[in-house]
């Protein structure tokens, strides 16, 4: 008897269960639909028909990487600010480069940066091969005084010159700044980092739980998913920053750091000199946007909370509720992915030889 | 007819190649036994009853040593100056730490480092748990303020204070400044990198070509292996520094850096300030030697054939015939080993918090 009336309890809400569920699955079956043509699916590698995503590149691509030989210090490799540890970012404002100088901008992740449309906060890079020429020779990054300087110590170390071979097998002279550049971009288009947001894409409804789906939700209603759409959520546009009035005044108030506030940034602008590039920067992907703080092309602003109202407030016009707010970071969230097996595995790097130009610091 | 002949033939030629197989097997026995007196077996852990290694204390350990926020500016981690990808060290004269203070000694590897007697060149620590807390609150290194700072920043991040608690179970506020060089202690730890010579010495004496074994039993004959003996080749005891005559006359002409060279170092007098101490270093370990140029604790010499020149003449009083120095570095070659895997596989580390102190540069 017991046993029957807890039987029938257990089918009642198992019928009911059942009913909420069918309402929820139509619910999300649309939010799913409405995500999947905003965001498509997340590939494992980007690849550039110029550039051919190959093993071999890959490999020596990581070691280029992490090879503090390509600065004029000795001390100083990609990885010292796009660290792979910690998401692909130095978690600085703005970056530290040779001789300790502070860079201007805050360094964007490598990880599904092959999703931008073009690198760089203001673009002026129209590619990931294109960007890795810039911060070798940037005189407040790592600083070499030429791209023959950087060819020159790689030339200098036999295991190199092999690994170029192999890497550009059709080419005569591969050790070139060009061919540095391609294998370090090679290497970047592996850096995909799937999350719980790609389950849910792939149509399990279930790896969000009700507040990521409110979250997400309310993150496209708004209307954040303008801008930040395509797989790397961000990275296809370049938009001005501070749309309903100066970016520097809405995110003044939630500067912390005891440094000095960088300038006031032209963005694009700087590049083409145009009026409309005023204050125009490149809409970084979301992906992992919990471990990229601090936020903004200028690291103004550490918490993503108050990251997401300034956004929504000056590119919008917008005054999110806390709910809101705690709803779209608990979307948010769900970015953070893992990253591939191989860009954990640390390289082990050849010797230099006596040809190897000597650190200059 | 002519198959007897070349039969015959064979059968002299597999004589005389036994014969002197023999022969050359017993001359690798006596330099085998007498090399693993002088060198034992290189274990995978060293183990420190204070402060045993396991698992949990291993795995935090390497996420505190790759962590920027051990410092100031959350730029510089233990790994900035013994890189794990380049063989446990920065291949710089001396190092470069926080604001770009260039440090005053050559930043010796990490790889096999617990095998060290006393740590530091000076010998100023006595282990790695005592090594540890040193660079962190170094002014010119990691430049935090205070050991409080360090917890404080580890307290702020609850996953880190998660991992505290299962790598140190029995501790009721297990995150102090003291589990934070134990943890990255423990790691260290387990840094051996085993080689071609540990083949050989556990018994294939095919393992060394016949110029490495030659170069081997130069090492031992000529004195080397006075003082670099042990697991380590090296890293058991202090010595003086210029035995023969001031080390800075032997190595000024190999100095090709284009930077002021060191002022004269007076070794481990600056700890004791005892006469017997002036000049007297660590004697540093051999293994992968051939990677961790340049040379000495000033890092003054770059090349290996060079340091071995100037460590005979200093040391021993000996010149050294071209021959014995080529065949000493095609020993040392064979030191050249292999981190082991989880070595090379980077942590991902957790999020900072709103509490987390914000780097200061």
């Amino acid at each position: 008897m017991k046993k029957k009336v807890v039987g029938g309890l257990l089918v009642g809400l198992m019928l009911g269960g059942a009913v909420y569920a069918q309402k929820s699955a139509g619910k999300d079956d649309e939010l799913l639909a409405t995500a999947r043509q905003l965001f498509g699916t997340l590939p494992e590698v980007v690849d550039n028909p110029q550039n051919p995503v190959t093993k071999e590149k890959v490999q020596l691509g990581k070691m280029l990487y992490h090879d503090p030989r390509l600065s004029k210090s000795g001390l100083i490799s990609c990885n010292t600010c796009h660290n792979l540890a910690s998401y692909g970012v130095d978690n600085l404002p703005t970056s530290i480069g040779h001789r300790w100088s502070i860079g201007p901008r805050n360094a964007p992740t490598v990880y599904n940066s092959a999703f931008n449309v073009v690198q760089f906060w203001d673009g002026r890079a129209k590619d990931l091969e294109e960007q890795a020429k810039g911060p070798i020779l940037n005189p407040i990054e790592m600083a070499l005084d030429s791209p023959e300087e950087a060819v020159k110590r790689i030339k200098s170390i036999p295991e190199y010159v092999e690994l170029f071979k192999k890497a550009f097998p059709n080419e005569k002279d591969p050790v070139t700044y060009d061919n540095i550049a391609k294998a370090i971009a090679a290497f970047e288009r592996t850096l995909q980092t799937p999350s719980r947001f790609d389950e849910f894409l792939k149509g399990n409804t279930n790896a969000l739980n009700e507040q990521e789906k409110r979250g997400l939700k309310t993150f496209i209603e708004v209307g954040c998913a303008g801008c930040h759409n395509g797989p790397a959520v961000g990275g296809r546009m370049m938009v001005k920053f501070g749309v309903t009035g100066p970016y520097w005044e809405a995110t003044r108030k939630f500067v912390t750091l005891d440094k000095p506030t960088q300038p006031v940034d032209v963005g694009r602008y700087a590049v083409t000199h145009k009026e409309e590039d005023l204050y125009v920067f490149k809409v970084p992907t979301l992906r992992n946007v919990e471990k990229t703080y601090p936020y903004f092309h200028d690291g103004s602003v550490w918490s993503l909370e108050d990251a997401v109202r300034v956004m929504a407030k000056t590119q919008l016009g917008k005054d999110l509720t806390d709910q809101q707010v705690k709803d779209i970071v608990a979307f948010l969230k769900t970015l953070t992915g893992t990253p591939p097996k191989h860009a954990l595995e640390l390289p082990v790097l050849p010797s230099s030889t006596a040809k190897t130009p000597k650190p200059q610091f």
